[in-house]
Protein backbone atom coordinates (compact mmCIF):
# COMPACT_ATOMS: atom_id res chain seq x y z
CA UNK A 1 0.00 0.00 0.00
CA UNK A 2 0.82 3.40 -0.96
CA UNK A 3 2.90 5.54 2.35
CA UNK A 4 0.20 7.80 1.98
CA UNK A 5 -2.44 5.91 3.76
CA UNK A 6 -2.41 6.31 7.12
CA UNK A 7 -5.42 3.61 8.46
CA UNK A 8 -5.04 0.06 9.87
CA UNK A 9 -5.94 -3.05 7.95
CA UNK A 10 -7.09 -5.78 10.10
CA UNK A 11 -8.18 -9.35 8.77
CA UNK A 12 -10.13 -11.94 10.64
CA UNK A 13 -9.71 -15.65 9.84
CA UNK A 14 -10.24 -19.49 11.01
CA UNK A 15 -12.83 -21.73 10.51
CA UNK A 16 -16.42 -21.73 11.04
CA UNK A 17 -17.27 -21.24 14.87
CA UNK A 18 -13.90 -20.44 15.81
CA UNK A 19 -15.96 -16.97 16.79
CA UNK A 20 -14.26 -14.22 14.47
CA UNK A 21 -17.78 -12.58 14.83
CA UNK A 22 -17.73 -12.25 18.66
CA UNK A 23 -14.56 -10.94 18.70
CA UNK A 24 -14.98 -8.63 15.83
CA UNK A 25 -17.77 -6.90 17.80
CA UNK A 26 -15.43 -6.85 21.11
CA UNK A 27 -12.76 -4.90 18.48
CA UNK A 28 -15.09 -2.70 17.28
CA UNK A 29 -16.33 -1.82 21.25
CA UNK A 30 -12.99 -0.49 21.72
CA UNK A 31 -12.53 1.58 18.70
CA UNK A 32 -15.94 2.79 19.36
CA UNK A 33 -15.06 3.52 22.94
CA UNK A 34 -11.56 5.29 21.99
CA UNK A 35 -13.15 7.31 19.22
CA UNK A 36 -11.17 5.87 16.45
CA UNK A 37 -13.16 6.02 12.57
CA UNK A 38 -13.32 2.44 11.78
CA UNK A 39 -15.14 0.51 8.55
CA UNK A 40 -16.53 -2.58 9.37
CA UNK A 41 -16.81 -5.32 6.40
CA UNK A 42 -16.38 -8.80 5.45
CA UNK A 43 -15.82 -11.32 2.64
CA UNK A 44 -17.66 -12.55 0.61
CA UNK A 45 -19.87 -9.40 0.70
CA UNK A 46 -19.14 -5.44 2.04
CA UNK A 47 -20.38 -4.03 -1.48
CA UNK A 48 -23.90 -4.54 -3.23
CA UNK A 49 -22.05 -6.90 -6.21
CA UNK A 50 -20.18 -8.17 -3.30
CA UNK A 51 -23.54 -9.41 -1.35
CA UNK A 52 -24.94 -10.79 -4.90
CA UNK A 53 -21.95 -13.04 -4.90
CA UNK A 54 -22.02 -14.35 -1.55
CA UNK A 55 -25.67 -15.09 -2.11
CA UNK A 56 -24.44 -17.62 -5.07
CA UNK A 57 -21.67 -18.98 -3.10
CA UNK A 58 -23.24 -19.82 -0.07
CA UNK A 59 -25.99 -21.00 -2.25
CA UNK A 60 -26.08 -24.81 -1.09
CA UNK A 61 -28.60 -26.04 -4.49
CA UNK A 62 -25.64 -24.64 -6.32
CA UNK A 63 -22.93 -27.39 -7.60
CA UNK A 64 -19.49 -25.01 -7.87
CA UNK A 65 -16.25 -26.24 -9.18
CA UNK A 66 -13.15 -24.94 -6.82
CA UNK A 67 -11.52 -22.93 -9.51
CA UNK A 68 -14.72 -20.87 -10.35
CA UNK A 69 -15.32 -20.63 -6.39
CA UNK A 70 -12.21 -19.09 -6.34
CA UNK A 71 -12.87 -16.56 -8.89
CA UNK A 72 -16.43 -15.69 -7.69
CA UNK A 73 -14.31 -15.37 -4.23
CA UNK A 74 -12.03 -13.11 -6.02
CA UNK A 75 -14.52 -10.76 -8.08
CA UNK A 76 -16.19 -9.71 -4.75
CA UNK A 77 -12.24 -9.05 -3.62
CA UNK A 78 -11.59 -6.53 -6.44
CA UNK A 79 -14.79 -4.62 -5.52
CA UNK A 80 -13.93 -4.68 -2.41
CA UNK A 81 -10.84 -3.61 -1.99
CA UNK A 82 -11.26 -0.80 -4.76
CA UNK A 83 -14.70 0.30 -3.23
CA UNK A 84 -14.40 0.25 0.70
CA UNK A 85 -10.81 -0.86 1.83
CA UNK A 86 -8.70 1.11 0.05
CA UNK A 87 -10.80 4.43 0.79
CA UNK A 88 -10.78 3.58 4.16
CA UNK A 89 -7.28 3.52 4.66
CA UNK A 90 -6.71 6.54 2.14
CA UNK A 91 -8.98 8.36 4.92
CA UNK A 92 -7.03 6.85 8.00
CA UNK A 93 -9.49 4.61 8.97
CA UNK A 94 -9.05 1.41 10.79
CA UNK A 95 -10.55 -1.42 8.70
CA UNK A 96 -11.46 -4.82 10.19
CA UNK A 97 -12.34 -7.21 7.40
CA UNK A 98 -14.35 -11.43 8.51
CA UNK A 99 -11.99 -12.96 5.99
CA UNK A 100 -10.01 -11.86 3.64
CA UNK A 101 -7.29 -13.46 0.81
CA UNK A 102 -5.84 -15.62 3.63
CA UNK A 103 -9.07 -17.30 3.53
CA UNK A 104 -9.06 -18.32 0.12
CA UNK A 105 -5.59 -19.54 -0.23
CA UNK A 106 -6.29 -21.56 2.86
CA UNK A 107 -9.76 -23.27 1.49
CA UNK A 108 -9.14 -23.51 -2.20
CA UNK A 109 -5.41 -23.90 -2.04
CA UNK A 110 -4.67 -25.80 0.77
CA UNK A 111 -8.94 -27.11 1.48
CA UNK A 112 -9.83 -28.00 -2.51
CA UNK A 113 -5.99 -28.81 -3.89
CA UNK A 114 -5.98 -25.48 -6.41
CA UNK A 115 -2.03 -24.54 -7.40
CA UNK A 116 -1.39 -21.75 -4.45
CA UNK A 117 1.24 -20.29 -7.15
CA UNK A 118 -1.92 -19.46 -9.19
CA UNK A 119 -3.89 -18.59 -6.01
CA UNK A 120 -1.39 -16.09 -5.29
CA UNK A 121 -1.31 -14.60 -8.84
CA UNK A 122 -4.76 -13.87 -9.40
CA UNK A 123 -4.77 -12.50 -5.78
CA UNK A 124 -2.11 -10.01 -6.43
CA UNK A 125 -4.29 -8.68 -9.21
CA UNK A 126 -7.77 -8.48 -7.26
CA UNK A 127 -6.17 -6.78 -4.56
CA UNK A 128 -3.34 -4.70 -6.74
CA UNK A 129 -1.08 -6.20 -4.15
CA UNK A 130 -2.85 -5.26 -0.80
CA UNK A 131 -2.39 -7.60 2.35
CA UNK A 132 -4.06 -6.66 6.00
CA UNK A 133 -1.44 -5.35 8.44
CA UNK A 134 -2.54 -7.53 11.09
CA UNK A 135 -4.56 -11.09 10.21
CA UNK A 136 -5.93 -12.62 13.73
CA UNK A 137 -6.07 -16.17 13.06
CA UNK A 138 -8.46 -17.53 15.72
CA UNK A 139 -6.98 -21.64 15.75
CA UNK A 140 -9.56 -24.02 16.53
CA UNK A 141 -9.69 -28.15 16.42
CA UNK A 142 -12.01 -28.64 13.30
CA UNK A 143 -14.50 -31.14 15.52
CA UNK A 144 -14.84 -28.33 18.08
CA UNK A 145 -15.54 -26.03 15.24
CA UNK A 146 -18.07 -28.31 13.60
CA UNK A 147 -20.00 -28.76 16.49
CA UNK A 148 -20.01 -25.03 17.78
CA UNK A 149 -22.02 -24.48 14.01
CA UNK A 150 -24.00 -26.87 14.55
CA UNK A 151 -25.41 -25.65 17.41
CA UNK A 152 -25.77 -22.25 15.63
CA UNK A 153 -28.92 -24.13 13.78
CA UNK A 154 -28.46 -24.65 9.70
CA UNK A 155 -25.19 -25.65 8.39
CA UNK A 156 -23.74 -23.86 5.42
CA UNK A 157 -21.72 -25.34 2.19
CA UNK A 158 -18.70 -25.03 3.67
CA UNK A 159 -19.60 -26.12 7.30
CA UNK A 160 -20.72 -29.56 5.16
CA UNK A 161 -18.00 -30.43 3.94
CA UNK A 162 -15.97 -33.40 5.30
CA UNK A 163 -13.26 -33.17 8.36
CA UNK A 164 -10.44 -34.17 6.17
CA UNK A 165 -11.29 -30.78 4.41
CA UNK A 166 -11.44 -29.22 7.75
CA UNK A 167 -8.39 -30.84 8.93
CA UNK A 168 -6.16 -29.09 5.77
CA UNK A 169 -7.83 -26.41 5.92
CA UNK A 170 -6.39 -25.96 9.39
CA UNK A 171 -2.92 -26.83 8.26
CA UNK A 172 -3.03 -24.47 5.89
CA UNK A 173 -3.97 -21.59 7.92
CA UNK A 174 -1.41 -22.22 10.26
CA UNK A 175 1.42 -22.71 7.64
CA UNK A 176 0.28 -19.22 5.97
CA UNK A 177 0.60 -17.84 9.52
CA UNK A 178 4.04 -19.54 10.14
CA UNK A 179 5.47 -18.06 6.82
CA UNK A 180 5.05 -14.31 7.89
CA UNK A 181 4.83 -14.07 11.79
CA UNK A 182 4.68 -10.23 11.55
CA UNK A 183 1.28 -9.70 9.88
CA UNK A 184 -0.36 -12.68 12.17
CA UNK A 185 -1.15 -13.27 15.59
CA UNK A 186 -2.36 -16.70 16.15
CA UNK A 187 -4.51 -17.63 19.03
CA UNK A 188 -5.96 -20.27 20.25
CA UNK A 189 -9.93 -20.02 20.02
CA UNK A 190 -10.95 -22.35 23.22
CA UNK A 191 -9.15 -19.55 25.02
CA UNK A 192 -11.74 -17.49 27.30
CA UNK A 193 -13.39 -14.70 25.09
CA UNK A 194 -12.37 -11.91 27.97
CA UNK A 195 -8.88 -12.84 27.44
CA UNK A 196 -9.11 -13.59 23.39
CA UNK A 197 -10.28 -9.83 23.18
CA UNK A 198 -7.85 -8.28 25.35
CA UNK A 199 -4.69 -10.11 23.47
CA UNK A 200 -6.29 -8.86 20.65
CA UNK A 201 -6.46 -5.76 21.43
CA UNK A 202 -3.00 -5.65 22.28
CA UNK A 203 -2.22 -6.30 18.71
CA UNK A 204 -4.10 -4.05 17.64
CA UNK A 205 -3.01 -0.84 20.06
CA UNK A 206 0.81 -1.49 19.17
CA UNK A 207 -0.35 -1.27 15.45
CA UNK A 208 -1.86 1.94 15.63
CA UNK A 209 -0.27 5.01 14.46
CA UNK A 210 1.94 7.06 17.32
CA UNK A 211 -0.87 9.68 16.77
CA UNK A 212 -4.08 7.50 17.78
CA UNK A 213 -2.66 6.60 20.58
CA UNK B 1 -7.60 -29.62 -26.31
CA UNK B 2 -6.27 -33.58 -25.59
CA UNK B 3 -5.84 -35.75 -28.08
CA UNK B 4 -8.65 -38.38 -27.44
CA UNK B 5 -11.37 -35.39 -28.35
CA UNK B 6 -12.66 -35.38 -31.46
CA UNK B 7 -15.56 -33.07 -31.39
CA UNK B 8 -15.49 -29.38 -33.10
CA UNK B 9 -15.44 -26.63 -31.02
CA UNK B 10 -17.06 -23.58 -32.33
CA UNK B 11 -17.29 -20.15 -30.69
CA UNK B 12 -19.46 -16.96 -31.84
CA UNK B 13 -18.12 -13.07 -31.47
CA UNK B 14 -19.10 -9.92 -32.25
CA UNK B 15 -21.21 -6.75 -30.55
CA UNK B 16 -24.70 -6.55 -29.81
CA UNK B 17 -26.84 -6.31 -32.66
CA UNK B 18 -24.37 -8.48 -35.02
CA UNK B 19 -26.88 -11.58 -35.85
CA UNK B 20 -24.98 -13.95 -33.58
CA UNK B 21 -28.03 -15.71 -32.69
CA UNK B 22 -29.55 -15.62 -35.89
CA UNK B 23 -26.22 -17.28 -37.39
CA UNK B 24 -26.34 -19.95 -34.42
CA UNK B 25 -30.04 -20.63 -35.14
CA UNK B 26 -28.86 -20.93 -38.79
CA UNK B 27 -25.83 -23.53 -38.01
CA UNK B 28 -28.19 -25.06 -35.17
CA UNK B 29 -30.42 -26.34 -38.17
CA UNK B 30 -28.26 -27.68 -40.66
CA UNK B 31 -26.11 -29.89 -37.76
CA UNK B 32 -29.88 -31.34 -36.92
CA UNK B 33 -30.54 -32.04 -40.27
CA UNK B 34 -27.28 -33.62 -40.69
CA UNK B 35 -28.05 -35.58 -37.80
CA UNK B 36 -24.47 -34.28 -35.98
CA UNK B 37 -24.26 -34.56 -32.44
CA UNK B 38 -24.50 -30.75 -31.01
CA UNK B 39 -24.46 -28.84 -28.19
CA UNK B 40 -25.70 -25.32 -28.07
CA UNK B 41 -24.02 -22.81 -25.06
CA UNK B 42 -24.03 -18.98 -24.42
CA UNK B 43 -21.36 -17.18 -22.00
CA UNK B 44 -22.38 -16.04 -19.33
CA UNK B 45 -24.48 -18.64 -18.91
CA UNK B 46 -24.92 -22.34 -20.03
CA UNK B 47 -24.43 -23.97 -16.27
CA UNK B 48 -26.69 -23.07 -13.18
CA UNK B 49 -24.17 -21.38 -11.88
CA UNK B 50 -23.45 -19.34 -14.98
CA UNK B 51 -27.03 -18.51 -14.96
CA UNK B 52 -26.81 -16.68 -11.46
CA UNK B 53 -23.33 -15.06 -12.64
CA UNK B 54 -24.88 -13.89 -15.85
CA UNK B 55 -27.72 -11.83 -13.78
CA UNK B 56 -25.40 -10.52 -11.87
CA UNK B 57 -23.59 -9.85 -14.56
CA UNK B 58 -26.15 -8.58 -16.45
CA UNK B 59 -28.46 -6.36 -13.56
CA UNK B 60 -28.13 -2.71 -14.53
CA UNK B 61 -28.49 -1.58 -10.88
CA UNK B 62 -24.93 -2.91 -9.89
CA UNK B 63 -21.82 -1.16 -10.71
CA UNK B 64 -19.05 -3.86 -11.28
CA UNK B 65 -15.36 -2.44 -11.71
CA UNK B 66 -13.86 -4.01 -14.89
CA UNK B 67 -11.41 -6.38 -13.16
CA UNK B 68 -14.60 -7.73 -11.05
CA UNK B 69 -16.37 -8.47 -13.98
CA UNK B 70 -13.45 -10.15 -15.82
CA UNK B 71 -13.52 -12.42 -13.20
CA UNK B 72 -16.99 -13.11 -13.02
CA UNK B 73 -17.06 -14.22 -16.28
CA UNK B 74 -13.86 -15.97 -15.86
CA UNK B 75 -15.48 -18.36 -13.25
CA UNK B 76 -19.33 -18.63 -15.40
CA UNK B 77 -16.58 -19.84 -18.08
CA UNK B 78 -14.24 -22.04 -15.77
CA UNK B 79 -17.39 -23.69 -14.56
CA UNK B 80 -18.93 -24.39 -18.77
CA UNK B 81 -15.45 -25.46 -19.40
CA UNK B 82 -15.52 -28.14 -17.05
CA UNK B 83 -18.90 -29.18 -16.93
CA UNK B 84 -20.66 -28.55 -20.25
CA UNK B 85 -17.52 -27.87 -23.16
CA UNK B 86 -15.14 -30.47 -22.38
CA UNK B 87 -17.61 -33.40 -21.70
CA UNK B 88 -19.35 -32.71 -24.48
CA UNK B 89 -16.23 -32.73 -26.93
CA UNK B 90 -15.64 -35.79 -25.41
CA UNK B 91 -18.16 -37.55 -26.26
CA UNK B 92 -16.98 -36.31 -30.59
CA UNK B 93 -20.22 -33.50 -30.27
CA UNK B 94 -20.39 -29.94 -32.15
CA UNK B 95 -20.05 -27.20 -29.17
CA UNK B 96 -21.42 -24.05 -30.52
CA UNK B 97 -21.03 -21.07 -27.87
CA UNK B 98 -22.49 -17.81 -27.65
CA UNK B 99 -19.42 -15.70 -26.68
CA UNK B 100 -15.89 -17.10 -25.82
CA UNK B 101 -13.13 -15.91 -24.01
CA UNK B 102 -12.29 -13.39 -27.05
CA UNK B 103 -15.31 -11.44 -25.72
CA UNK B 104 -13.40 -10.94 -22.42
CA UNK B 105 -9.89 -10.10 -23.99
CA UNK B 106 -12.49 -7.76 -26.49
CA UNK B 107 -14.44 -6.32 -23.89
CA UNK B 108 -12.51 -6.09 -20.85
CA UNK B 109 -8.97 -5.81 -22.51
CA UNK B 110 -9.53 -3.39 -25.87
CA UNK B 111 -12.65 -1.76 -24.35
CA UNK B 112 -12.38 -1.51 -20.56
CA UNK B 113 -8.36 -1.11 -20.92
CA UNK B 114 -7.15 -4.04 -18.58
CA UNK B 115 -3.67 -5.80 -19.19
CA UNK B 116 -4.21 -7.85 -22.20
CA UNK B 117 -1.17 -10.42 -20.18
CA UNK B 118 -3.57 -10.72 -16.86
CA UNK B 119 -6.41 -11.42 -19.14
CA UNK B 120 -4.56 -14.07 -20.70
CA UNK B 121 -2.93 -15.89 -17.75
CA UNK B 122 -5.92 -15.90 -15.68
CA UNK B 123 -8.20 -17.13 -19.22
CA UNK B 124 -5.50 -19.70 -19.17
CA UNK B 125 -5.97 -20.70 -15.76
CA UNK B 126 -9.79 -20.45 -16.39
CA UNK B 127 -10.39 -22.66 -19.41
CA UNK B 128 -7.30 -25.11 -18.94
CA UNK B 129 -5.53 -23.41 -21.98
CA UNK B 130 -8.99 -24.62 -23.73
CA UNK B 131 -9.81 -22.42 -27.30
CA UNK B 132 -12.38 -22.95 -30.31
CA UNK B 133 -11.23 -24.66 -33.52
CA UNK B 134 -13.38 -22.36 -35.21
CA UNK B 135 -14.22 -18.40 -34.38
CA UNK B 136 -16.98 -16.94 -36.22
CA UNK B 137 -16.76 -13.12 -35.69
CA UNK B 138 -19.73 -11.19 -36.77
CA UNK B 139 -17.67 -7.83 -37.30
CA UNK B 140 -20.03 -4.58 -37.37
CA UNK B 141 -20.14 -1.08 -37.51
CA UNK B 142 -20.37 -0.12 -33.91
CA UNK B 143 -23.44 2.39 -34.83
CA UNK B 144 -25.01 -0.07 -36.89
CA UNK B 145 -24.96 -2.52 -34.26
CA UNK B 146 -26.28 0.27 -31.63
CA UNK B 147 -29.20 0.92 -33.84
CA UNK B 148 -29.90 -2.64 -34.27
CA UNK B 149 -29.62 -3.68 -30.80
CA UNK B 150 -31.98 -0.43 -29.98
CA UNK B 151 -35.12 -1.58 -31.92
CA UNK B 152 -34.80 -4.80 -30.30
CA UNK B 153 -35.94 -2.86 -27.12
CA UNK B 154 -34.47 -2.06 -23.46
CA UNK B 155 -30.45 -1.44 -24.30
CA UNK B 156 -28.59 -3.86 -21.14
CA UNK B 157 -25.62 -2.58 -19.38
CA UNK B 158 -23.30 -3.21 -22.27
CA UNK B 159 -25.90 -1.47 -24.66
CA UNK B 160 -25.17 1.54 -22.99
CA UNK B 161 -21.45 2.08 -23.09
CA UNK B 162 -20.52 5.07 -24.92
CA UNK B 163 -19.60 4.71 -28.61
CA UNK B 164 -16.45 5.01 -28.27
CA UNK B 165 -15.56 1.74 -26.01
CA UNK B 166 -17.80 -0.13 -28.69
CA UNK B 167 -15.53 1.56 -31.47
CA UNK B 168 -12.17 -0.01 -29.45
CA UNK B 169 -14.41 -3.18 -29.04
CA UNK B 170 -14.38 -3.83 -32.94
CA UNK B 171 -11.02 -2.51 -33.54
CA UNK B 172 -10.25 -5.51 -30.60
CA UNK B 173 -11.77 -8.15 -31.95
CA UNK B 174 -10.33 -7.55 -35.33
CA UNK B 175 -6.84 -7.55 -33.84
CA UNK B 176 -7.71 -10.74 -32.36
CA UNK B 177 -8.71 -12.21 -35.51
CA UNK B 178 -5.46 -10.80 -37.11
CA UNK B 179 -3.86 -12.35 -35.16
CA UNK B 180 -5.17 -15.93 -35.15
CA UNK B 181 -6.17 -16.20 -38.94
CA UNK B 182 -6.83 -20.15 -38.84
CA UNK B 183 -9.04 -19.86 -36.05
CA UNK B 184 -11.52 -16.89 -37.19
CA UNK B 185 -13.58 -16.79 -39.88
CA UNK B 186 -14.61 -13.03 -40.44
CA UNK B 187 -17.33 -12.06 -41.85
CA UNK B 188 -19.30 -8.80 -42.54
CA UNK B 189 -22.73 -8.47 -40.42
CA UNK B 190 -24.14 -6.98 -42.96
CA UNK B 191 -24.30 -9.07 -45.30
CA UNK B 192 -27.03 -10.84 -46.53
CA UNK B 193 -28.64 -13.47 -43.48
CA UNK B 194 -28.53 -16.26 -46.05
CA UNK B 195 -25.10 -15.70 -47.42
CA UNK B 196 -23.54 -14.96 -43.92
CA UNK B 197 -25.06 -18.71 -42.67
CA UNK B 198 -23.39 -20.20 -46.48
CA UNK B 199 -20.00 -18.86 -45.58
CA UNK B 200 -20.18 -20.29 -41.98
CA UNK B 201 -21.56 -23.56 -43.07
CA UNK B 202 -18.53 -23.57 -45.48
CA UNK B 203 -16.28 -22.95 -42.75
CA UNK B 204 -17.54 -25.68 -40.44
CA UNK B 205 -17.86 -28.42 -42.74
CA UNK B 206 -13.84 -27.76 -43.98
CA UNK B 207 -13.38 -28.66 -39.93
CA UNK B 208 -15.11 -31.17 -39.48
CA UNK B 209 -13.98 -34.83 -38.98
CA UNK B 210 -13.75 -36.84 -42.31
CA UNK B 211 -15.75 -39.33 -40.45
CA UNK B 212 -18.90 -36.94 -40.08
CA UNK B 213 -18.53 -35.81 -43.27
Amino acid sequence: MGQSEQGLFISFEGPEGAGKSTQIGHLVRRLEEMDLPHTITREPGGTPLGTRVRDVLLDPELTIDPLSEFLLYSASRAQLVTNVIRPALGRAQVVVCDRYADSSLAYQGFGRGLNAGLLRGITAAATGGLWPHLTVLLDLDPVIGLERAARRGQPDRLERADLGFHQRLRQGFLKLAEAEPKRFLVLDATLAETELGKRIWEAVQSRLPVSKI
